[in-house]
């Protein structure tokens, strides 16, 4: 064992007190939140098999699995041949499994297993660390946690209801106050399509259509002419990109007559009202929703309903999303399996509650009272009274150690603790301690019963 | 995309919803026993450089790492001469980072990468999964938790005491009130060893003497004896071994005297006594305390006390254990940091728990109400209800689904949801809701506020 100085891995972290009750604090408001909702949780290993999880990323996504070495002689099957002809003959034979990619493939092969177990709709939630190996850089890492909550077995649109309802509250958990959700459906992208003209064109529509926000109006029109859309599909297509004046009212007026000859796009827009009808039904309030005709995300994926939320004011991309598919297992051999969900991105919340200033000062989980000596006595005697402070549910320590009084307030002061209970020959004598709050400085001598009321307030 | 039929890796596992509200039960009791007594929490990633992992397990443990294959071309530095040399060549060429071994070796690289923040003593914990390349059997797993809890930089045994409180609120919270936390110091062992004239052979002791609950005391001297142990070091062991039948006192009482020659042997006494004092100022009673001089578990390790937990009447080997070390760094070069610590292993304590039926009732994370309907009018009603039982912190939620009506019930008692409030024509009308108690079957009408007063009593 030579000495060495220790180093992380690139992309990775250490949480330490501090960033550990701050991310507490985030994941509790969405476990209860999920809970509040009916949602069970799930969880699943972080190793799966690699034929679980390759081709369900696309090309880019089988490149940043991390694939972990089969255990014992790994070499044992990669023969010369294997070995001449490069990873993509030797990976198969030398790595049998992978980690964790997203929380969604895991969750679907979970259904395909326990389908006969399960009671649909299934509403399940799933909070653990996923693995990429994408390139690090500011706030994207290689191991990182989502939030996922599902309810697969419905088509119901009170689930796209609830989400929004979730998001609200977790929002207002957490104090945060100037965001808005976006909304859009599929249905509509691709009644846009249609009436623009371009049914067989969807994907490059909304590839460009996802850039507006990026490149704006002008290049997304170049865009569009370079993937051979004609001039009347262009000028067709003019009043949706110029969309971002309009509110939420005037989007729908201006579709229902836009789509009126698309059944698809109608629907979308039918299945958009009936959401909103949910919504006035949970009593939520919806200023916060922003219809987004021109968003369009996952949508190899997304068959109705599209969320994003954004943070005004922040900087940071979308901190949740999900949407509605109608296809989760297929891959796996279970047709039909449709539902919706959504996710929150931890990392992001925390940087733009950090950002926003809006850790609050009770996400404090550490120690409220520490017990300091000035002897081996008044010691014997703090320990008496950590017992006491413990039993009525006060987070109490003792200074272990024999120490200078200043040693031991250096040590309550870096852990943030916000009360001292100080013993000394004094308050050993009467049956006492002296209780000082480190904010204000001040100190009081009180009776151990006092002390604990006192911290209990 | 091949359709296929997904399955798990061996060794790993999915919990799914009534698992892990009973794991959570575990979790939650242990995270805020360990806050209780100032313990702040820490993680570390999945993920460290083999250097980190490699030479802390000994050889056994370095074979059961799991490597994770280098990302991108991971074929690249591996040359035809290190390919045909095997694996040992070729793994430090393929792989640079593994999967956490176990929560000690990390806690030691963050404390020394981060020697300079932390206020010592530093009490931290952490309960994340390990992952070894184990022969998977009944009750082992190749991903599980471990629950840690270490106080460095002291020598304060004001710590042991407080391990052994600890241990003592977790059973107490869990129901359990028949289990043994065994005791033992490491200097005792040595002050045999010294008496018994093997000081030198102090391994070979361990080891055997290790051996006593499982092969008894006559193998165990046929072992010494094959060691080299001269018939009058085994004369000497003999009142060391025959232990079964001395209680506490008894024990103290015979090696105050066996010990008395032998200075280390005697400080490991005055340890246990000390540790003794602390527990009966923390108001401890120590019926539950077995003092087990043959305790011999992480000899390579622990220098001060040694602490292994067992439930009777169960057949599970031991729930916790842990000790007291003086060297967690050394082998990142910072020297001198010693500390004590522990560890629950919550798969053991989960089938405890299971094989006891300590499960409790209120374990429920789930669902407390859900709404049922006999139409669309009565389903849009059971949304509105649906907030106001939210809004007053009841879990609840609606079938999504225009449905039968046994269909929602089936769904309901699938998910063991204890209330289910049902809307037809008539609750419609009298703006009321039928309140069924799954488990008695009763049935009353009700008002919406009644029913949430009748849910959070």
């Amino acid at each position: 064992m030579s000495k060495q100085k220790p180093s992380l891995p690139k992309g990775m972290r250490d949480f330490g007190p501090v960033e550990m009750a701050r991310r507490n604090f985030i994941f509790t408001t969405i476990r209860d939140t999920f809970r509040l909702f009916g949602y069970e949780q799930l969880e699943t290993p972080a190793m799966e098999n690699l034929s679980t999880l390759t081709g369900k990323y696309g090309e880019e996504g089988d490149q940043l699995l991390f694939k972990v070495l089969n255990s014992g002689e790994f070499l044992k099957k990669v023969t010369d041949t294997a070995f001449k002809s490069g990873e993509g003959s030797v990976l198969p034979l030398l790595a049998e499994k992978g980690l964790r990619y997203d929380l969604t493939v895991p969750f679907a092969r979970y259904v395909v297993m326990h389908q006969n177990e399960i009671s649909f709709p299934f509403k399940r939630f799933q909070m653990q660390p996923v693995w990429r190996a994408d390139r690090p850089q500011k706030g994207r890492y290689r191991e990182f946690y989502q939030c996922d909550a599902d309810v697969v077995g419905t088509d119901s649109l009170i689930c796209e209801a609830e989400i929004i309802g979730m998001i609200k509250r977790v929002f207002a958990a957490f104090g945060l106050t100037d965001y808005r959700i976006h909304l859009n459906n599929r249905k509509i992208l691709s009644g846009i399509a249609e009436v623009a003209g371009a049914a067989g064109k969807e994907t490059e529509l909304c590839v460009a259509i996802d850039k507006l926000d990026k490149i704006g109006q002008e290049r997304v029109v170049d865009e569009l002419r370079q993937q051979g859309f004609s001039p009347a599909a262009l000028a067709a297509l003019t009043p949706v990109l110029a969309h971002s004046e309009r509110g939420n009212e005037e989007w729908l007026d201006f579709l229902r007559e836009y789509l009126g000859n698309s059944a698809l796009g109608t629907r979308g827009l039918d299945e958009i009202g009936e959401v909103l009808d949910f919504l006035s039904d949970l009593g939520e309030d919806t200023s916060f929703l922003k219809l987004d005709p021109v968003l369009a995300r996952g949508l190899s994926y997304y068959t109705g309903a599209i969320f994003e939320v954004k943070v005004a004011g922040v900087g940071i991309g979308s901190v949740s999303g999900g949407g509605r598919y109608d296809n989760l297992t297929g891959v796996f051999g279970l047709p039909g399996i449709s539902g919706v969900g959504f996710s929150f991105g931890v990392d992001r919340l925390y940087d733009v509650l950090d950002a926003l200033g809006l850790f609050p000062e009770v996400q404090n989980e550490g120690t409220r009272v520490m017990l300091a000596h000035f002897g081996a006595e008044e010691r014997k005697q703090a320990v008496r009274y950590l017992a006491a402070f413990r039993k009525a549910g006060i987070t109490a320590e003792v200074y272990p150690d024999l120490a200078k009084i200043k040693k031991q307030f250096t040590y309550a002061d870096k852990k943030n603790i916000p009360y001292v209970a100080i013993l000394g020959t004094e308050e050993l004598a009467s049956d006492t301690l002296s209780l000082k709050n480190m904010g204000t400085g001040q100190q009081e001598t009180l009776s151990l019963e006092k002390a604990i009321s006192r911290l209990e307030g």
